[in-house]
């Protein structure tokens, strides 16, 4: 049963850590697009919503990216500290 | 042979409510996406098929959105019940 | 030894399942996407290439729905092949 | 404890081949993008930021691609010594 738990909180671990990573480079993405969309030119933006495309201006593009941003940033602070309560878990059942 | 069952049933019931809580976000997006479409604007619109995006029409957009809506909110009904089947079973496997 | 093969095998038959499924609705969507270019209309039309968008002209998409099309039916008959081989090696561990 | 440790390995070694395998698929992707913008015509270009599409000329694009090539390149390399690895593990615990 002890064997069945680590495996379980292991995976657990696995997965949140995969979000997290997943969520980090999704502010890498965003931060790159908004490096882009302030690097002038006239560009297209759109946004996609599920599978709907939709146009935006700039400053809703802007906005959107900001909103997002610390979404994801308060996401990640969540999923390290999920990180951290599995990885003690884990270590009390494998002194 | 219980605890890998039960472990199964568990997993299961992961997966189902990852599905769930991943089509209320696909949900919340297509609310968001029609209110910017009926927001005004002159706003170019896609629909993603597969790695296809082809242009629609204001209309067939928000039919789509519509349908797509319905065709959700069914599917996370059934997920719930089969989400509460799930449950229950795991809870006979651990009185 | 036994239970976790046949749970291994049950794990694989599902996977192989998703997959299947999976392949079935973008072949859905691909006949909607041919659908809609012939529905006519002025359509703009781009492929998507991992994380790069590329406008490609009517014929271009046609011609790419007609062989993802065929390449996805080859595919999907592999996957119900490999879900029935799964299937008689679950049973020849359950009799 | 062996069987649920080989168990494992042999989870990590699937999840570690279909990741190669998908950037396989995707640095094939790049290559077929790079093929079509360079085809010739007019197109329009975007590349997709999480949910965010920001329009990019032609040499953006372009420059993108070679960049995301050589990662993606990398990253196949470090999958496959990984591969090596848990396969190498695997073989200690199945003698």
């Amino acid at each position: 049963m002890e064997a069945v738990k680590a495996y379980d909180l292991g995976l657990q671990l696995r997965r949140v850590k995969e979000l997290r990573k997943a969520l980090e480079l999704k502010l890498g993405e965003l931060d790159h697009a908004e490096e882009l969309i302030k690097s002038g030119g006239e560009r297209k933006l759109f946004r996609a919503f599920s599978d709907v495309l939709v146009e935006v201006t700039r400053e809703e593009a802007l906005e959107h990216i900001e909103r997002t941003r610390l979404l994801y940033k308060s996401e990640i602070e969540r999923l390290k500290m999920r990180e951290k309560e599995l990885t003690e878990g884990l270590s009390k059942l494998q002194p």
